[in-house]
């Protein structure tokens, strides 16, 4: 194992842990933004190291970017030549972490499926071919091919290659048998990146898919923890299930997990579903949905959603909420962002989006500093 | 005069002054970046008040607000209900600078007589009326009344209300019968404002029109000199005209300005309109350019204009220029910037934008530490 992982507090099923991978500490659970396409929307990577603009004690020391999105455009050997994503988008002094691929890869198939035409994804036993959204081309992902495009990035944790099945107009068997394909592709990435595991600088989770399946999560947890040299990934969550739905599956499938390893729930990213999974034992989320929101004109606030268009905010010269201390909080009230969101001015994204991150990072902040303080 | 205004250093009519106003010391000649509806679009203010961003030594310690915009949204009452400008924008330790509103109104009557239709704007001897570009409704704006506005909103500096005539099918006589009407407001708004002016926080500029006829602006500077009290504008230059015909009327205007007040050439933000006016005697500047071609993909250059969307810029590893030290010099390659206009992503405004301000100031600095150490 090479991130060096050590307990700090352990309640029931809750954790405080902390790491250390290439020089740089973090405490879990935390939460990651997205940089999508090399930038997290709308802000500057020094606000995110910033406690000034976060209003917590601790900068970001984690982010998400995605595979496919750089892989496509500008691509890796391109961000290879730059020096890769650390020194291309200034993330020199934290962590980056990549997804698989697969999700974007994924959402074109559901497209696929679902308006007809010539298949733009095909599922192979040792492949995934599919076509470019911006021109059309054919690409694939393999179960080494994606380690080496994460290589070249300059990925300090990695995902291997997965299949995320449909969840309609699907019957259980191919399910399993898609999940089958996942587990023999976990095991290809083990082994291609094993020789090479010493020397690199980063580390590889395999990532534990099946929707409400909790009889396929269980054998899919246990066959893929075989693979979880440093972490594992659970995802298909929080996408059109019920809450309860979820926190059953989680229930059901975090006991099968290694227990000393990080447990990152993909795409997780509402104060109440990070609540309830930090309690189950998760340790890391990303999300896209607070910069999304943002730029939506939409704020977390600590009684639900804070929509800033509208008009009860005209004359609202309170802050957008007391809780929090981030940059927006402090410095602009409500009056003010909903004239920039009438007005449809950039810097509203930005400012809401901020917030919003600033809002989780310090929700999860409070919450280890109540653990390890109790 | 308000302005406390003192010379360092004079070289034939070029001068490097400092003046303080409500505790905050300028020096000029300095740029303003322009801030239209309450936000200079795409920036925290924060980052223009932080030599960190912006490779400098100095913050921006004035900036430019449109009154026409904020009058009309989200209302001068509204913003001074929120306490002012200064405290609703985040902007409470830097000056605030209002322009007249007249050339939002000209625009309208620009688009009036082009495209025909009903008259939008009415120009009347002792006010202007015109409609909202929102929804129509019908305004006025008088002498008296824009100081009002101004001075609701909380602005520092501001500005008189003129008439910026037309360029073409305009006779000359048209043109003299609306200087005569600019005279006569700026006697009515100096009336107006004279006994309020010792206890109030602001100061009001007089605009000095009339595009190329030089005599005009000759009779109208000598006329308009006697309002300004603390300083005076000129306008309706870096339009249409060819760069020597901007110099041959700076150079016929200016000597029959005030000497000992702060001269602010309205519009003008290229680099090289700059160097070429501040040796004419000029002191203020402000323009929406940087801004404006920050948002379109360009940079401000030592070789001209870098457009940031060009196919040579994919692989190109260097800084955005050598010689600026702002964020986006220091953390950000052409590569960098060149994906992100490629891919739509809203961070390059923000970045650019930034860079073309710094880089007037920094221009500016450098040109004022110069001329002191010389």
């Amino acid at each position: 194992m090479k991130l060096d992982f050590r307990i700090l507090k352990q309640q029931w099923n809750a954790r405080v842990w902390e790491f250390l991978l290439n020089g740089v500490t973090v405490q879990t659970p935390c939460f990651m933004p997205v940089g999508t396409k090399a930038t997290v929307k709308g802000l500057l990577l020094d606000m995110l190291r910033d406690p000034k603009y976060l209003g917590t004690q601790s900068p970001f020391k984690l982010i998400l970017w995605n595979t496919y999105h750089l892989y496509l455009r500008p691509g890796e050997q391109l961000i290879k030549k730059a020096g890769g994503l650390h020194k291309f988008m200034h993330r020199e002094d934290g962590l980056i972490l990549t997804d698989s691929g697969w999700f974007q890869v994924f959402s074109l198939w559901l497209w696929d499926k679902t308006k007809g035409g010539k298949s733009l994804v095909k599922l192979m036993d040792h492949w995934v071919e599919f076509r470019s959204i911006h021109d059309g081309s054919k690409h694939m992902f393999t179960p080494s091919g994606v380690v080496d495009i994460q290589t070249d990035l300059g990925s300090d944790i990695m995902m291997m290659l997965d299949v995320c099945s449909p969840v309609d107009n699907i019957t259980k068997d191919e399910v399993a048998r898609q999940m089958s394909i996942t587990h023999k592709w976990a095991q290809q990435a083990y082994e291609y990146f094993k020789p090479r595991y010493e020397d690199a600088r980063w580390v590889l989770f395999p990532i534990v898919q099946w929707w409400l399946y909790d009889d396929l999560r269980a054998l899919s947890a246990q066959t893929l923890g075989a693979y979880a040299t440093d972490g594992i990934a659970i995802w298909w969550l929080s996408v059109w299930e019920t809450k309860s739905e979820m926190k059953r599956v989680l229930e059901n499938t975090l006991p099968h997990l290694p227990k000393d390893k990080p447990r990152y729930l993909m795409g997780v990213g509402t104060p109440e579903d990070i609540e309830m999974a930090i309690w189950q034992g998760v340790d890391m989320f990303d999300c896209v949905l607070p910069t999304r929101l943002g730029r939506h004109g939409t704020a977390f606030g600590p009684h639900w959603q804070i929509k800033l268009s509208n008009a009860q905010y005209r004359e609202d010269f309170s802050s957008l909420t007391d809780t929090c201390q981030c940059h927006t909080c402090t410095h602009y009230t409500r009056a003010y962002l909903h004239h920039l969101v009438r007005e449809n001015e950039m810097l509203w994204g930005t400012l809401l989006s901020l917030h919003n991150i600033a809002y989780l990072h310090k929700q999860l902040e409070d919450w280890r500093n109540n653990m390890l303080a109790s």
